[in-house]
């Protein structure tokens, strides 16, 4: 590993790999990491000229502090970091919740902060009630509670659930205002565990016909896709414990099928029946709401997998940056092909790029972290980052998506006229001279 | 990978490795996986027979369901899967929360349920008004608040985090009859992200003196500890997220030390201050409660890794086998040494073992679930699981643990006269022929 000379107040000693002062991600790795001019450290805040203050004891340091909850909670000083919400009143229509990306850190999302989509309310479902039905095109049909699943064998794996309609608003051709939690924040990322699909469809012996199934969910709607029975047989799971608890109720309580990288609403929550078919059974989700239109007025009728992408998290709309100096670039990048590869980032809207660092493991179908070391010399710049997959898919650029895939004339895509499914190109955030950040197309 | 030809209702297609009906761990890979009778699923119910009862709709099915919260919360029928507390009352001492290991799946602890001990409460923090001060033996002296530390390079990883006193109950001569939690509940796993602190020492400058350091808390009784200066270089972080968020205010909100395979204790929580040192500072902890005492009326003065353990918590004290057939046996294993490389199961109290399936990636100091196929006969068993780490320390016998570290003649170790520390043997669960579930020494 490199290693690096350091002086104070010198800002030579790191390589610069790209424009507008991104650093080599060497400079990440262990003791040879410096900061330039060490400006995060608040120069002047020596312990000389501040001792007074932090060497006194704080209210919290001097008394006996609050009771331990048998459950915690977080601090009441992170009550802003909360899902935002597209239906606070539960009308009857979808209710939306969305992911803090710009507020969270490594790869798990809290099962708390999970993004969440109902389309008609959350059911409040007995796990000594609840069953699942595995029937049709079965030499066996067969039901299980979730007492009976618990003594199956079970896989842990981490895994991203993505939204068709996550990064929705970059359909529109002027850039949308909003945060990443705004813009990007129907995906998260928990481990899961459950049994794996394969093992019940082998109890239940399938049928040679059969080549689909219909996965339905037991809230008011039904909700209910078709799946291939290949996926089915890969790598698909009955998911019960979320971040090794059970399941949150948003996110399926007590059973969900999961459906590694592919759209959020084909991993039927409270899943209940899954029958197996010789076709795909054509319903109200996959002939309306789940096409994905493309441009000259076609469609294309089955587009499951969530496609190679990532964003900038920090900094990002909702942070400003507090003068030049040092700073880490971090965002997430995933992939429902699989595992990623790489992750570039450019300073200067795309002109030049340096490789960000992946925290590892990586693992398929699931977030990473990515890291870059950053000095800002205070000037305007554009923050790109653009991932690769192992299966060599690179992530679109904005030009590259819009023209291979649409866009609106609106801010917000309509569900009904206009694309709005599986955006995935690179998100740009603009930087002011004053540290102020914006949502811009570059 | 092996299949296995199946036929319904036989018992014969699995490969036994072990005593008491332990099965071959290739028997969990993919769709070989085959179970023995399929009694986990309910003889007779089939589709045929019980169709009437799932295939009508649940109330929960027939309305709109519930608001969606910003904030997600466990279902109601959850309310069971808490902590326990030992001091409840928030009484003038030390309160224990215990994680509820036998109610978990997976290996990531969530943060709500991660085990904490809190010495004097719980303080309640202004993250603005914190700051960390490293001073001491340095170059230079620095302060740092949470939002400089934003801007440092940070890193993210798996990492269990374990009291020096977990397990102390087996310290007893006789078996403390208590769950996994009652047992183990003061360990858990979670997903760490924060500033290296060799980033810090490398900024402040280290004299060539500086051995030993002390790490301070904001907490009213300052709780603090010596840390050798080698292991703040090699792998100690200041960490600012758990699990993607902010660490909880039991687990040291907002910034806490986190020492990767040392005992709980040192990795101080809402760290205000760590001064270099050039010896250790044998303060109260270290000169009083965390000293090992051993047999002979010795002890060692730093003994701080934990090491190699792993406990079976399905099938554990809480739950019951409802009749013969195939179970599922899992459990953790961990050491603070690095990566755990094998974990062994015994159904028959020892005298034969077979080994667990590892689910991966494997992290160093960190949480690996083991996962063991198991078909029971209906006769008395005894579980245990054995756990080795890639330096090829191995988990002890609880004979072997107790000729070397000693043990106590009352049920619950007393702090001051017993061994109370590092308890890490293999844990017995002994299952009747009724499938009750006792906690054994075996």
């Amino acid at each position: 590993m490199h290693t690096f000379k350091r002086r104070h107040g010198a800002s030579t000693a790191l390589e610069p790999v790209a424009g507008n002062g991104l650093l080599n991600r060497r400079a990440l790795l262990g003791r040879g990491m410096m900061l330039a001019g060490a400006t995060a450290a608040g120069d002047g805040a020596s312990l000389t000229s501040a001792a007074a203050e932090p060497l006194k004891d704080d209210p919290w340091s001097l008394t006996m502090g609050a009771i331990t909850p048998p459950r915690q909670e977080p601090s009441r000083f992170e009550k802003n970091v909360v899902r935002t919400l597209s239906n606070p009143n539960n009308e009857p229509r979808n209710s939306h919740a969305r992911t803090p990306h710009h507020l969270l850190q490594g790869t798990v999302t809290p099962a708390a902060l999970h993004f969440s989509i109902n389309h008609s309310g959350l059911p409040d479902i007995d796990p000594e009630k609840h069953r699942l039905v595995i029937h049709g095109l079965v030499r066996q049909p067969k039901i299980y509670s979730l007492e009976d699943l618990s003594r199956y064998p079970m896989v842990t794996r981490m895994g991203f659930l993505e939204c068709g309609g996550n990064s929705a608003p970059m359909f529109s051709n002027e850039p949308f205002q909003g945060t990443a939690q705004a813009l990007h924040g129907l995906v998260s990322n928990s481990e899961w565990t459950g049994v794996l699909l394969s093992t019940l469809f082998e109890e239940v012996g399938l049928d040679p016909k059969a080549k689909w199934f219909l996965a339905e969910g037991a809230d008011s709607l039904a909700l209910h896709r078709s799946v291939p029975v290949k996926k089915g047989l890969d790598d698909a799971m009955i998911a019960l414990y979320q971040n090794g608890e059970r399941l949150m109720p948003g996110n399926g309580y007590p059973m969900r099928l999961l459906l590694p990288g592919y759209q959020g609403n084909m991993n039927v929550k409270f899943v209940r029946r899954i029958k197996l078919l010789d076709q795909p059974s054509m319903s109200f989700y996959e002939a309306k709401t789940y096409s994905q239109i493309i441009p000259g007025d076609r469609y294309w009728k089955f587009h499951f997998l969530q496609e190679v992408k990532s964003f900038i998290t920090h900094p990002s709309v909702g942070h400003s940056l507090k003068g030049p100096g040092f700073y880490e670039i971090s965002g997430v990048a995933y992939s429902g092909t699989g595992r990623i590869t790489r992750v570039m980032v450019s300073a200067d809207g795309g002109k030049s790029w340096g490789q960000a660092a992946l925290q590892g493991p990586v693992y398929p179908q699931a977030f990473v972290r990515f890291r870059m070391p950053w000095r800002w010399d205070g000037q305007p710049v554009v923050l790109q980052s653009r991932a690769w997959d192992e299966a060599g898919n690179v992530q679109p650029t904005r030009a590259e998506f819009v023209a291979a895939r649409g866009q609106t004339q609106r801010p917000i895509a309509s569900p009904l006229a206009f694309p709005n499914q599986h955006y995935n190109s690179i998100t740009s955030w603009g930087i002011d001279s004053k540290g102020e950040i914006k949502h811009v197309y570059a």
